[in-house]
C-alpha cells in the first residue's frame, strides 16, 4: 500500500471486490429446528422414497382404473365396495377386478387398486354397491411412493439458506440433525478518544458507542455473530494489538473509526504496519459513507469504517451485509427487492458520486412516497425515522419530486 | 355455527377478518441487545440532549462566524491559532475576537466560538497564525447540543419493531432496557391418525409430520414462539381437550388437519363444541388452502389448516403470518414488496377462486423469471424448489409466457 494512492472506488467496483471473498471454513451440526437461517454446508440426499407408498389425494374409491373406462352418468361402471381404508395402516383389503374400498385423502391404496374416483362421482346404489359415472386413468388421484421426493435425490443443495420448508421436508425425510456452516465471526472495533461505553454519563465532548450496537444487530440480523473487542483509544500500539487480535478470532474485523481525521489515518497506518495487508479500497464514490477502507490479510476482509453513525450504518447496509453472506456461504440470487415509491419532494445530489438518501415511506390512498429524511450523517436519529434509503445515480443531479423511485429496504425491518 | 354454513371467503374478506383481531397484552424487559425485531411496547422519551453539546461536524478550525464575514480569497481573514482542541475533552481554551483553534470532526466546540471552518479554506501563515479565505454563517459545520435527539421527545414510538439503528439511538442514550411485548404463543396441534413422530420409521400409510416444522419454523420467523401440543389422534374427546389445553396457554390456536375428510369435520365438530367457539371462515376461495377454518374463542384466533403439506404452509405464509403480526402489537405500513418477474411459461387457473402459484426465480441475463413449480399441494417439495407465490386473481383464466407478475417472496428467504 501506498499512502498517496487515495482514489475513490465506485460502488459498482466495490461490490465485484467484496463479490471476490470466498467464503469461510468450518462447520457445525445442529438440530433441524434450530436451524432456520443458517446456511448448508452439504449436499442433503434423500435416504428414502416419500411418501413411500401409493397415496390418496382424493377422498373417494379406490379402484382399478380399468373398470372405469368408458363409465359415464348414462352409462355408469357398477362396483362392489368391498370396505373402508383406515388411515395409516396397510389396508387388510385386496381390490379385484370389479371391486372399491372407500379411501380418504393421504389414505394407502390397498394391493390391486391404482387409482381413486373422486367421491362426488360416485353414488350408493345398496349398501356395498356403487355407480361410478366417470372413468378415470391409472393413477389418477393418486401420489406415487417416490412422488415427492425420490430416495438418493439432492433434496437441499450445499448453500442455500434454511427456510421452513426445507425444515418441513428434512422432517419428512425423518432428518433430525444437519451440517451447516459455523456462523460468520465479526470482530467489531470501536475508535475514538470521545467514545464512551453507553453504561458511562458522557462528560461534554463524549459520546456514547452506538456503532457497536448498530453493527452488531446488523450482523445478527443476517446471520452472523458479532464479536466486541471493545473501545479503542486513539493509540497505534493499542489499535494494532486490538486489529491483530480480532484476525486471530474471527474471520472479518471492522474497525469503526473515530470521526476525526487524525483517527482516520490512524487506522490506515495500523493496517498499513500489518504484516501481509492488501489495501482493495480507500475511500468509496459515495455519500455518507466515503471515507470507508477495505482491505484484507489473508482472506479476511479488513473494513475501516467512518465514525459518523450514518455513515457507518449505511455502508454497512449496502456493502457489508453483502459481505457476510458471502462469507456465509450462501448462494443467492441477486433480484430487485426494491419498493416502488414516488419521490415526495425534490432532492438535490453532486455528481461523480452515488448519494444514499434516507427516506421514510409515507402510504397516502394507494401511493407510496418516499420522503428524504434530511439530516447530517453524524445523526442516528434521521436513520431512525428512515425506512429505507433511495441510491442517487453517479451521473444524477438529484431527484424531482413526484419521480418514481426504488427504496432499498433496510435488511432488518 | 351452524353446520349448514359453507360458503367460501374471499382473501379480501380473510384479512379484514384477520386485521380486526387485538393484539396480545402483556411485555417484557430485555436488554437492546437482545431486542432486535421485538416489538415496543412503550414510547421511548430521550432522557437528554443528544449529542448533549456544541460538535464539529468537519475538520478545521473552530472560529467566530463574525469574524470571517466577508473573508475571500482575496481578502482572507486573519485569525491567531490558540491551540488545538483534543477529542472528548471539554476545551481549555477560549475563543476571543480574531481567535481559533484547530479542531476535528467530533469535537466539542471551544467556548466563545460558534462554527467551524473547514480545513481547505484556511491556511498556515506563521505557526500560529492562519488566513481564513471563506466566511461561514453562525452554527455552519456544526452540530447543535439536541440537533440528533431532543430531551423529552419520544425516540421510538409503541410498536416499532426493533432494528439496528434503533438499537443505536437508545445506546446513544445510554438506554440498556427497554420494555417489549411478549412473543405471541403458537400452540401447533398436529392431526391425523397416518401421522407419525419424525424419529419414528414410517410403516406403509404412515407420514411423519411435516406440519408441526414448517409452522412452527415460519412462527419463529416471524418472532412468534410455536408450543407444540403433539399428534392427536382423530378422537373427538383427545383433540377437544388438546385445543382447551391450547388455549389456556397460548395465543392463538392452530391445528393442521389430518388429510382426510373425516379429520376435518372433526376438527370443526370439536371446535364447535368448545363454549364460546365463532366461526368466522369456513373454506377460503383460493387454491391451493380452501380447506381452512378460522374462528375464535374471545379474542384468541383458532385455525384449522389443511393437512396437506403445501396448503397449510401456503395459508400460514400468505395469512398467519399476517395474523401474528398484528397480534404481535407491531405497527406497519402496508408496501408492495413484491419481485418484478417474467412468467416462464403458461399456467391455466380456475376462475372464482384465487391461486398461489409456487415459482421458483430464475435470472437470464438481467432479466428475472418466474417459473411455475408444479405439483400436488401434498408434496412438499414444489415449496423447496420455489422462491415465492404468484396470486392469480379470481377472475382471470390464468397466466401467459412472457407475462410480467409480481411474485411474492416467502417470508423466510
Amino acid at each position: 500500500m501506498k499512502k498517496t494512492f487515495f482514489k475513490l472506488t465506485p460502488s459498482k467496483e466495490v461490490f465485484e471486490i467484496i463479490d471476490k471473498f470466498p467464503q469461510i471454513e468450518g462447520s457445525e451440526k445442529v438440530e433441524i429446528e434450530d436451524s432456520l437461517g443458517r446456511i448448508l454446508s452439504k449436499d442433503i440426499y434423500s435416504p428414502s422414497d416419500m411418501p413411500g407408498f401409493l397415496r390418496a389425494t382424493m377422498d373417494g374409491f379406490a379402484v382399478k382404473a380399468k373398470d372405469t373406462f368408458g363409465a359415464s352418468p348414462t352409462l355408469p361402471a357398477i362396483l362392489k365396495v368391498k370396505g373402508e381404508i383406515k388411515m395409516g395402516e396397510i389396508p387388510s383389503i385386496r381390490i379385484n377386478d370389479g371391486e372399491a374400498a372407500k379411501i380418504s385423502t393421504g389414505g394407502m391404496l390397498p394391493e390391486g387398486a391404482d387409482g381413486v374416483v373422486m367421491i362426488e362421482y360416485c353414488h350408493f346404489i345398496d349398501e356395498d354397491t356403487i355407480e361410478v359415472e366417470r372413468a378415470i386413468s391409472p393413477l389418477e388421484n393418486v401420489m406415487q411412493p417416490d412422488d415427492d421426493i425420490k430416495k438418493g435425490e439432492i433434496v437441499l443443495r450445499r448453500g442455500r439458506r434454511i427456510r421452513p420448508q426445507d425444515i418441513g421436508a428434512l422432517a419428512g425425510l425423518g432428518i433430525r440433525k444437519i451440517e451447516v456452516f459455523r456462523k460468520v465471526k465479526v470482530a467489531i472495533i470501536s475508535t475514538g478518544d470521545e467514545v464512551i461505553p453507553i453504561d458511562k454519563e458522557p462528560r461534554p465532548g463524549q459520546v456514547r458507542d452506538i456503532n457497536r450496537y448498530t453493527l452488531s444487530s446488523l450482523c445478527r440480523a443476517v446471520g452472523a455473530e458479532p464479536i466486541f473487542l471493545g473501545i479503542c483509544p486513539d493509540r497505534f500500539d493499542m489499535l494494532k494489538r486490538t486489529v491483530e487480535k480480532g484476525l486471530e478470532i474471527s474471520d472479518t474485523v471492522w474497525i469503526s473509526g473515530g470521526s476525526s481525521v487524525g483517527v482516520r489515518d490512524l487506522t490506515l497506518s495500523v493496517l498499513d504496519s500489518i504484516s501481509g495487508f492488501e489495501l482493495l479500497v480507500h475511500g468509496i464514490a459515495i455519500s455518507p459513507g466515503k471515507p470507508t477502507i477495505i482491505g484484507k490479510v489473508g482472506k479476511k476482509p479488513i473494513i475501516g469504517l467512518p465514525g459518523q453513525v450514518s455513515s457507518a450504518f449505511i455502508v454497512a447496509e449496502v456493502f457489508l451485509s453483502r459481505l457476510l453472506r458471502r462469507l456465509s456461504g450462501e448462494e443467492f440470487l441477486d433480484v430487485d427487492t426494491t419498493i416502488d415509491a414516488i419521490m415526495k419532494r425534490n432532492i438535490e445530489s453532486a455528481t461523480g458520486r452515488e448519494d444514499y438518501i434516507r427516506v421514510r415511506l409515507i402510504k397516502e390512498g394507494e401511493k407510496i412516497y418516499a420522503d428524504p429524511v434530511i439530516g447530517k450523517s453524524g445523526l442516528i436519529s434521521p436513520l431512525v425515522e428512515a425506512d429505507g434509503l433511495v441510491r442517487i445515480d453517479m451521473n444524477k443531479e438529484g431527484l424531482y419530486k413526484d419521480e418514481k423511485v426504488k427504496v432499498i429496504p433496510f435488511i432488518s425491518k
